[in-house]
């Protein structure tokens, strides 16, 4: 609300940069997505050979083209921020910061082609522009339902490693290695493939008794898959209905005791994300 | 309501062609799914070679007579319907175009076969007779329930592209092209195949780092695929139940504000399909 | 309740063989299901040409024992009740007699081996014995759940089908028969195996078209797996919980107006299962 | 609550191995948690050719290490606990037993290396270190929520299975053993592959009729893959959620008659883990 006594076209700049209200803004929103999409894109047509050895040249362009734009977008969110190192070092600086440089070491240093790799952590960034959308409202329910749900899922997948050991160890001893469960690993390797579902087939039991093994393993794969799912849908059905109730025909909600930052305003229904007064937004996760 | 003064065959036309009531609307209907099965059932068996080559005359004239039948078909919708625009651009009447000209275009242009494919979509008209099947009521929630959901299930498909981006970069990394992996692109539809456990095993990874990676992806795999069963199932279960209320051991079941269309009878309960007064639908989807 | 005429011991032994509260009706029933499990132990290590080569006169003599019994306890069910075609032309009877008839058959027909199948139907008279467990009560919660539900999956599957023929025609006209996708039928198949996250791997997509398009279809199988599992999810939570409210700190539960068939005590529990003043069995579904 | 006259020393001891409340009884839990997982990274690694050609030695002195400290930890359990038996006897007693002896065994009988893999089991104890924190709750109303739908599971599984063996031995009839499916039980372990939908492909059908039969098979996994997860999910949300009712606007939650053992205090909230006056565990299941 208070205005700060920075210079007018760094203050311009600031909104145009880190807000998407403005239309100004929001061409940079898709700019910025246009590019990211884009750079993903030739680090991707970059590895297919066929592809890289005729057009290798345009590549380098588009992918100096980008980095500059890129390297002049770091350094404006660093000049037109207040204190530059809560960018810096956010999530999102750091992102930037990582992403850029590896094109200028690669510049520099002939062969450090693995650092590219980075690059791809730039397309995190396209959930900056779904800010502005309805769907991060859906994406924070689904995250609050996930991170509630975390250390459920935590321990039973901790229960199916622990499931996997044993049996990975069981079928090394079963099948051997001419099967090609080659060591106690692989066979752990191959059961989390079998538990999980994926079943790739470049191993597979070929006695009678690894088979009898590996067809328990999948009906017990069958009856657990049940477990993650059922508390993420519990969890996620619990966060996303309000305590509802009817009486006499009418609808009663469950109003919290919640105070709007704003206008004071009270009594919000559980799942109210703006105010019903004055339209602020009553986000308590940011 | 109204009556239009078209001239009485077109009338009775229309109502064979376009509604399901009476017993001629309902054999033309039969006859018209039986025709699209048929022509979809010649479509598959022409592709099989050996099948093709024993009775290829008999399939060429099947062809035929079901081509003419739905020519006429269009030709009857567009004449019988007072607007015919509505029906030649709708998404019926697209497909019934182009699923019904590739045969004879395939007539002047011999070797344009491809185009036959289109007429596979005709089968998308067979959800048509189901209209006066209970099972629409149910299809109608299933696809509120999908609709519902879709931002929330367009969001997290979107965050598993990402992750299988970048999963798919490092796992290239890692294997290398002597794995299989020879490039980027197909390094992420591997990703794509063993997170959504489908797991072809054409590409498998066959260094231990590569299928330490491989695991991780799986696990990660299988404790997600609950979260777009959780948002459906909440979704589905919140789209079907009407709020309900028990007090002093007697039922308080939520009644809406709907009003009847034909008798103006209000107060229908939330998931009430049939006025409660005169059996009218209250059907507000179509 | 009323008793019939027939003589004590066609009596008696239409208690043994067809109820199971009396010492000698349980020791039938698990008699039978020991030998029905033996039946089809056998069939299974008659077709491992290794075991059977070595045990085939063993096999041949344990299989004209159970026959045996077999033929005899069809013909003890055909005499004890009192209306033999009831039992005869029943989903059980039927099974009896084509699991008993293929070893007569094959005595007099050498060759005739492929009706030995047939006797697997048998175990699914392993149910019988469940009757008297719990395990009843919640087989029969889930087949209601199931039978609710049925329609509204018949339509999904059929969407999925619809899909499946559409994009297998896609991946036939992509891929092509040197990739395995040989007509389009198989490439039906194939999407099938596809979407339902099975992924044999027997055929692979190779172009990057292909490989494109099944990135696609996965990832779309992938979101509407979730479907199936909602609708199954809402039906079974809505089948198990009785309407349930809390007031003033006292639980309410609906009490519906359903009506004893023995005592004629009223306002019973919607989830009870037994009558709660005489004890006797409220199920309606048989 | 009322002291033993042990000695000091053994009292102390004991608080040390069988509590986590102490420091000392922490670095206990702590130091034994990375023996465990040491103990099995060196299982898995001596599985691994390569890697136990070079460090065999190593791994050699450090399972002696480990096991040496498991001796002590077994005799010390044995020696501070007051009835020695119902320690030895336990599930834990007897996994801290055969996951030690197997070193000494292998050490006077050279060759009986397949032992080793009971100490795979240790890995079990992993859960005492968790008792201390939240994830333990969660992990209860987890296994109470899979103990009360394991007679469905059951079931379920049972009716999977019946399922497998008809459609396997279908398949052994139309395939034959020209496809890879040799016998009964090898097209069985085929269906249990294809029906949890592993699938992995080093047995796939190659006759139309067997496609297509495998195609029904999988279309009908896809439909019942619902039905566990149904269970458990709403198992699971009927566990989770107390019974919550609100009426002009005021909450109601229902407060069970459980009883506080440090404070007396009643009615406290289905879903309590702490009593709401002295904050004293509520917890029921240990």
């Amino acid at each position: 609300m208070t205005k700060d006594s920075t210079s007018p076209w760094r203050k311009k700049l600031h909104d145009i940069i880190y807000e998407a209200d403005t239309p100004a803004g929001k061409l940079f929103d898709v700019v910025l997505l246009i590019l990211i999409l884009a750079s993903i894109a030739l680090v991707m047509l970059e590895s297919v050979k066929s592809i890289d050895a005729r057009f290798h040249d345009y590549f380098e362009i588009g992918e100096w083209i980008i980095t500059i734009f890129f390297t002049l977008e770091y350094f404006a969110r660093i000049v037109t921020i207040k204190k530059p190192s809560t960018y810096i070092f956010s999530f999102y600086g750091l992102i930037d910061f990582f992403s850029t440089i590896p094109q200028y070491l690669a510049f520099f240093f002939i062969g450090s082609n693995a650092l590219l790799t980075v690059r791809a952590l730039r397309l995190l960034r396209v959930f900056r522009i779904l800010k502005i959308t309805r769907y991060v409202g859906e994406s924070n329910k689904l995250s609050r339902a996930l991170k509630d749900s975390r250390a459920k899922i935590s321990i039973f997948l901790f229960a199916v490693l622990i499931l996997c050991i044993i049996a990975g160890t069981i079928m090394y001893m079963v099948e051997g290695e001419e099967s090609g469960f080659t060591s106690i690993p692989v066979s752990v390797y191959w059961c989390i493939v079998t538990l999980t579902t994926v079943g790739f087939g470049d191993i597979a039991p070929v006695t009678p008794l690894g088979q009898f093994i590996a067809a328990l393993i999948m009906i017990l794969g069958y009856g657990i898959i049940a477990v993650p799912t059922g508390i993420v849908s519990a969890e996620y059905a619990k966060d996303m209905e309000p305590s509802k109730v009817t009486i006499d025909g009418e609808d009663y909600v469950h109003m919290n005791t919640q105070c709007c930052q704003n206008c004071n305003a009270k009594k919000h229904r559980d799942d109210a994300e703006f105010c019903h007064k004055c339209g602020n937004s009553l986000d308590r996760d940011f």
